[in-house]
Parts: structure tokens; sequence; C-alpha cells
């Protein structure tokens, strides 16, 4: 913000937006605009939806999702087999799965990955919960989908580690060509881990 | 959006931001988990202020600009020359001006420039309040600051139109290359007007 132009409450609004990850204090001022022009059927309802969630939004305290229910939608559900767990680094991961219904399971949020360089050790994420659901005994697979950053396998490690003795399948996601990717735009680890993980047709 | 995830009050409120500017499907969902791990710090005030401006900001009835008051912080600041009276497009141009401190004017901002082909006439603009304006006899100056666009100079073209045999003397912004701009990057139309009004140093 430069300069105050507007009354302080349309100010604080966009020092507000602006903080909102995707908008800047430019199209923070943009979007103020647009949302005065819109105020009946753009601005009025995110209001309304922003207090909603602010009240009745929620961590699961079973897996970490976020929802207005606890245990959440996912957790409560019956129909999910409880014999997969699917490790994620963040709800953004989780979200990413459901959209392609890769799998009828249930998921576990990490909350970050481990790194030291942040101060973000074990007891910043949700391991001791992890460890403690799987040995519950009903899961029998658990896949690691943390990301494939240095970050993610770090982590991923670490949680095998701390699996170790626990009657489980680990698995982790497959490396390999993205569906729709061209070879000359992909670089020599994911080339060599395709390469190796090579299927027969 | 692909396919709901989360539960329906976060997919409302996601839905809801993605129509924001600047904000479409995918960061919509990144801001809403943004928001969801900042809760208290800025989607309780946030949401406040979205609001505050619902209930509070208006349209100030002399010049168009938004605000809490009516007539705007502007409009009713004595200390503003009511002689010079600045022509916008829209209020994001009165803002850009205000940022720059270019004048210690009046504004009238217009609400958009003339289209036929959207239906955007001169009924539909703030052009009859204009004149009324400079009817009363004290502005002396009218600058024309719209979009050196073709509908902005369309619109200009009207506005002089209209303002024939009143007692006020019309200008327009200047045509020039950019402060800092490179001439090798500049579209021929701005060199030769650059070139044509270039001053003596």
């Amino acid at each position: 913000m430069s300069k105050s132009v507007a009354g302080p409450e349309i100010e604080r609004l966009v020092q507000l937006l602006a903080k909102v990850p995707g908008l800047g204090p430019r199209s923070a001022r943009r979007a103020v605009l647009h949302l005065i022009k819109k105020k009946e059927q753009l601005m009025g309802p995110l209001a309304a939806a922003l207090t909603d969630a602010v009240e009745n939004v929620k961590v699961c305290s079973e897996c970490g999702n976020v929802d207005t229910m606890d245990p959440c939608t996912i957790c409560a559900d019956q129909r999910r087999d409880p014999a997969t767990l699917i490790v994620v680094e963040d709800v953004s991961d989780l979200w990413a799965l459901e959209r392609a219904s890769a799998m009828n399971a249930r998921y576990h949020v990490l909350g970050g990955t481990l790194s030291p360089l942040d101060g973000i050790g074990p007891d910043e994420l949700n391991i001791v919960s992890l460890v403690n659901r799987v040995s519950q005994g009903t899961v029998r697979e658990l896949i690691i989908a943390v990301n494939a950053t240095v970050d993610g396998q770090t982590t991923a490690h670490y949680l095998i580690d701390q699996l170790q003795g626990l009657d489980v399948q680990v698995t982790r996601l497959a490396h390999g060509v993205p569906v729709g990717g061209e070879l000359d735009y992909l670089d020599e680890g994911t080339l060599t881990a395709a390469m190796r993980s090579r299927t027969s047709i």
C-alpha cells in the first residue's frame, strides 16, 4: 500500500485481501472494487460464507482434515475402507487425491514436512497420532503420498522408521512420466525412475 | 470446480472466492486453506471487514466515488479545489490518480465508457450529472482523464460535445513516453504523439 486513497474501512479491506495468497496490493484493490460493484450477488454472500467458516470450520481430530464436522465427512463415512490409510502433507493434497477419486481410503494429514531449518521437527507434525492410529491394527496398507520433494522424501523415510515393527504394509506413489507429459521436457530423475519401473503391456 | 471434496460450507466459500477477480478455482482453494490456517489473524478480520463494507460502503451521490460517507471524503474535503474537476472512467482510475497525488482537484466518475456493442449508451454513464455539475459555474477547468483507448477517446469526444457552450476549459492528459519507458518498446502512435508534443528543455 503506497498511500491511502479510499476511506479507512475500504483500505482495511484492501489490506486484508492483499494477504490472501494469489492476491497482491494491486489485485486486492481491483477485487475490492469488483466486490463493491457486485455487493448483493458476491460481497454479501462472501461475507456470510466467511463468517460461517470462521465459526464452524474445525480440524478433524482423527485425520487433520478441515471440515465443519469433527470427525470429518471422510472419517465419518462408513463406506471408506478403514484398512487403507493415505498419508499426505497437507489438506490441499487430500483434496487433490479426492478430486482424482484415486482410492476409497481414509487419510492422515501430517500438516507439513520435516524441515529442521524452519524449526519443524517430528513434534510439529501429526506423526504420533499416525503411529497410534496404525498401532490399533485396523490399517493393513499405509500409502505414503507425500510430495516427491527432498523434504517430502526425508519425511517419508522418518515415517517408515517410526512404523518399524508395526504389522502394516507401507507403499508409496509410483514415480514416472505424468499422463500427457512429453519426455523431452522431463528431468533425468523422472525418466530414470520411469524406465526402472517400466511395466509390460 | 471439478468435484466437491470438502464440506458444503467450505465448497461454497471456494466457489465464491473463485469469482473474485485475480482468483480462479485452484487459487481460491489455496486461499481458503490459507484462511482456515490463519483463522484468527486473517479469516476473522476479513469476514468482519467484508460485513462492515457490505453495510457501510456507498456510492457518492456527488461524484460516483465509493466510500463509507456520502458525499465522499474527497467531495467533503474543503481543501480540494472546486474549480478543477477530473473526469475518470472508474473508481480505480480515481485511486490511481490519488496515489500519484497529481492534482488537488475533485473528481467525477463516469462509471465506464460508451460502448454501443455492450449496450452502454450515455444514459448508463454519469454524464447528465457531470453536465449539471459543470453548469453550476464553479468548475473552471475540466480535465478529461479517461483511458487512452478507442472507447475512452470516443467517450471523451462525446463529453466535449455535451459540454459545448458551457464556460469551462476542457483539457486532457498528455500523451507521451511513460517515465522510465524505453523507446524501443513503444508503439508508433505513442512515439508520434510524444514527438509532436515535444517540449524545449
